[in-house]
């Protein structure tokens, strides 16, 4: 496992005997490249991601046959589609890789097992999906609450560091608007 | 601890040894009239409050003075606003019973300390919230798909139980929807 990952663990877990060797075997890395895809519509989602290097986002396809991008991560987040990953029926989504990427994938067999053998993890796992939770209670709000032009000011206030790497297109489609009116956004 | 809470966790948490006795101590029992609150715009979120019986909300108030709901939770359901409870800062929400109910509320001192006695609470937790986490994906993802009848359609069908306990004004706020455009799907 990299430095990255087990950095990442003791930021939630504060005991001195986790064992980071033993619980590296759980995870396998991966490299991507750039519209690389870890996940496909129809298939299940196996694997739940944590980015070491790179960019990822979650999008469907909709009736129209358009792309809309619903999720972004980047070094330090995880993504999968958690209601397949968790009843391991298919997914409607796409995990692509939007740069060159390295990940860690942790199956859900293995997954299992590391809860199991490890049970320090139980926490690790339950900070990371009370702090994804806490963050779409205040997206969902957002999508009540703000203009289009809002959110864009709302999420590269919180992400500054999103708004350099992703394509305008993709955070377009993010934000639910065309590019140009994105691109409009931005100039003022 | 009732027997709901004592089934609930034992439906997560697959160990003979659960002190459900001790566990209970860091529970507080709640009896609520129809219409109070449990959280009130500009306080801290201090607790986690789990369904034993009855409906719970919650809402903002939007910039037109109008309440908007974003949340619901029966018998069963956890419901915090989980960036206050986790960072100690005011919450922009209300929490209020929809029907007389009956809450255990946990504050966030004895979650703490519940977690640090009992690291078997982590699962439970780290289930609530993992599951929590894929319903807001699910959710996420129609924001962006369905239009507001199918939204109705698809919230009647997962949860129909809701739609009978549910006063409409209060189902039209979460569909984002009014009232008379609401009655109008339903008699369709």
């Amino acid at each position: 496992m990299s430095e990255i990952l087990q950095q990442h663990i003791a930021r939630f877990v504060n005991v001195p005997n986790v064992d980071h060797a033993a619980i590296a075997r759980f995870f396998q890395p991966l490299e991507l490249k750039k519209k690389e895809n870890l996940l496909t519509e129809g298939k299940v989602c196996h694997s739940n991601y944590f980015v070491e290097q790179g960019l990822l986002r979650m999008f469907f396809v909709n009736d129209k046959g358009v792309e809309q991008t619903i999720q972004f991560a980047l070094e330090n987040w995880w993504l999968a589609d958690y209601t397949s990953f968790d009843n391991g029926k298919p997914s409607p989504y796409y995990i692509q890789a939007i740069e060159k990427s390295a990940v860690l994938a942790i199956s859900r067999t293995a997954y299992d097992e590391l809860l199991q053998q490890y049970p320090v993890m139980e926490r690790y796992f339950r900070c990371i999906h009370q702090r994804a939770h806490a963050a779409a209670q205040f997206r969902i709000k957002s999508h009540y609450d703000l203009s289009g032009e809002e959110m864009y000011r709302q999420f590269s206030n919180l992400n500054p560091q999103f708004v350099q790497r992703i394509p305008q297109y993709l955070l377009a489609s993010y934000l639910n608007m065309t590019p140009e009116y994105l691109s409009e956004i931005r100039s003022r």
